[in-house]
């Protein structure tokens, strides 16, 4: 199949350090590859693939993120998309809603993965526009603020098997991973972790957005003997802690879309405890690989019984639902789906109803009762 | 003519405050239906206009503008101009660059006013790829920085004639207006005024990202009796601040692409003392409407000899050179350049060449010879 996968220009894909999108889309690009498909990456120019890569940008542009550049960069990616489109037999974005209005103009089939929260204003406005374009959620919790939109499928995340392998847990301490943010409540961690009496962990990078949360929550925090903050670490150290943790502490307070460092820990064989939020009751099974609390006494419990989970299981459900070959294979299938709808020619009658009811639309606003 | 004209959603059309571009876009719009044109203006839902309106959001975004949500309003409405384009003998954009992928697959003329400056690194890489989309400048000076992209016109701004009308200018003060930014130079202004013994009025507003600017350097040089800052003014309040100024000081450090409070001034008989960046050569005749300088010395000698200039032949030169009327005129003639232009089907040859050229790029890249 020739498969074109358009990535966000933020990070390199795979993303030097932080980056969930990117590294998915680097696995299943990868993957996909090793099944003998043609696929084509879009993404920026220090990307590694053994896929075909068109890059619009020569390195990738997290930089440019708080300033208005970054849609530039990304306009020229779409048109090298809308040109090459042809090429394609399917088209998988990753990249938001950027590319709705061309998609919808070049008459192949695609598909687009919504990696992000969205539960957010905009996204309601986007999609009352653009309610027909077919997306992929990853976890099914994650759709819930947008239950009118075209979801053709929910695809969990998936990891090559050996990146992460097996670890027997022995180094009697709990661990915090990802973002030092307010969502990601590393403050209760600590809290958790204190009141178990075991050693916590926090390999966490701080954004910029978040440094002010950091310097004035999480830093006071820090002092004392039970807590060791490690900063940003990189895959081969992450992969260490995980291996040695006695569990995963994921004390979220936010929609969670997934949670890619919930199936990293399962990799190495390390249970969770988290709160229910967003996708960890999808990911996580209660009482096997994990427990799932609702607030901090259960949390504390929890921690307290982690070592009752057999940590063979926790590997063992990685195997069984979140290997790349699994991503791979159900996004295939989402491709075949795309490309049997019967959709070769847009909907000439859905076409003339929508453009009447715009045309109302107009008069309707240009007579000022908006 | 079936004219649309899509506007940026950061400000309503017309702007309740400070907004250039969405001005323009507006006394534009409305001369344009005054001269029996059927006009479609694309911008927010609380802006005011003649033409029939189409509205992506009920109100416009300022507040949108430091994180990424524009985008998404942005998308929808280039949607919406995608879907009605084929109503409109031509579309005029001045949304910068978003439109351009859509734009060239909807084969309805088209053209885009650039309104901002042209030296900014991303604009590059856009007109790199899109070095054939028509494009009109709104003075010679700023296509500078991109010689090589299709311009079709400069077409200057132009203001309604009774909007500013003429004042006798004697208020016995200088102005400064417009934005308190670095590059506007307001230090300067002050600095000007002091040397001349002339009471200086600022009436400018701080945006975000100038706020530390203006704390720093600003603010401390605004005490003493000769300067009176005055914050952001309205319309009304600004055409009595210009009737009354003895000259308007326009010390710029950055390539100006137009500067529509030169042409304010014009219209109220204020001479104006500019530094020779960007548009000012063009927009003002040295000697006759205002002094070109290079330095401050002598912008303090042309400011003390500003009153030897005649206010009659300033509105004279507004009324020659910068009424809408003639703004109108000369886009109209625009318009009928891009509907005149052989290309009601794409030219086949150009893009199989385009393509062999990416396709040679795809494998360069894919073979890592980046």
């Amino acid at each position: 199949m020739k498969i074109a996968q358009v990535a966000p220009l933020f990070e390199s894909i795979p993303p030097k350090g932080y980056g969930g999108t990117e590294r998915i889309v680097s696995y299943l690009t990868e993957e996909l590859v090793r099944c003998g498909h043609d696929v084509t990456l879009f993404g920026s120019g220090d990307s590694v693939t053994a896929a075909k890569l068109v890059a619009a940008v020569p390195k990738s542009i997290r930089q440019e993120l708080y300033n208005q550049a970054w849609a530039a960069y990304h306009t020229i990616q779409l048109d090298l998309v809308s040109e090459l489109a042809d090429s394609f037999d399917v088209i998988h974005f990753h990249t938001d809603y950027l590319h709705f209005p061309i998609a919808r103009l070049r008459h192949v089939p695609y598909l687009t993965t919504m990696h992000g929260r969205l539960d957010l204003p905009e996204l309601t406005c986007i999609f009352n526009r653009f309610s027909d374009t077919p997306l992929v959620s990853i976890s099914a919790s994650q759709r819930t603020p947008l239950p009118w939109v075209n979801w053709i499928d929910t695809i969990y995340h998936g990891l090559p098997p050996d990146l992460y392998s097996y670890g027997p847990g022995d180094g009697n301490y709990f661990l915090f991973l990802g973002r030092m943010s307010p969502e990601k409540r590393p403050d209760r961690a600590i809290s958790i972790a204190r009141q178990c009496g075991v050693h916590l962990y926090m390999a966490a990078k701080v954004d910029k957005a978040d440094q002010a949360y950091f310097d004035q929550i999480i830093k006071p925090m820090l002092g004392g003997p039970m807590v060791s903050y490690l900063g940003e670490v990189g895959e081969k150290e992450k992969c260490e802690l995980l291996q040695g943790a006695r569990a995963l502490l994921f004390p979220i307070d936010w929609p969670e879309p997934f949670g890619l460092v919930l199936i990293e820990a399962l990799a190495c064989g390390t249970p969770v405890v988290a709160y229910r939020h967003g996708s960890t009751v999808e990911v996580l099974e209660h009482g096997v690989t994990g427990f799932l609390v609702s607030d901090e006494e259960e949390a504390v419990e929890a921690a307290r019984n982690i070592t009752l989970l057999d940590r063979k299981q926790c590997r063992e459900a990685f195997e069984r639902r979140f290997t790349v070959a699994q991503m791979a294979s159900r996004y295939l299938q989402a491709y075949e789906n795309v490309m049997n709808m019967q959709n070769p020619k847009p909907d000439l009658h859905a076409v003339t109803q929508r453009r009447n009811r715009e045309r109302k639309e107009v008069s309707r606003i240009s007579t000022g009762k908006f």
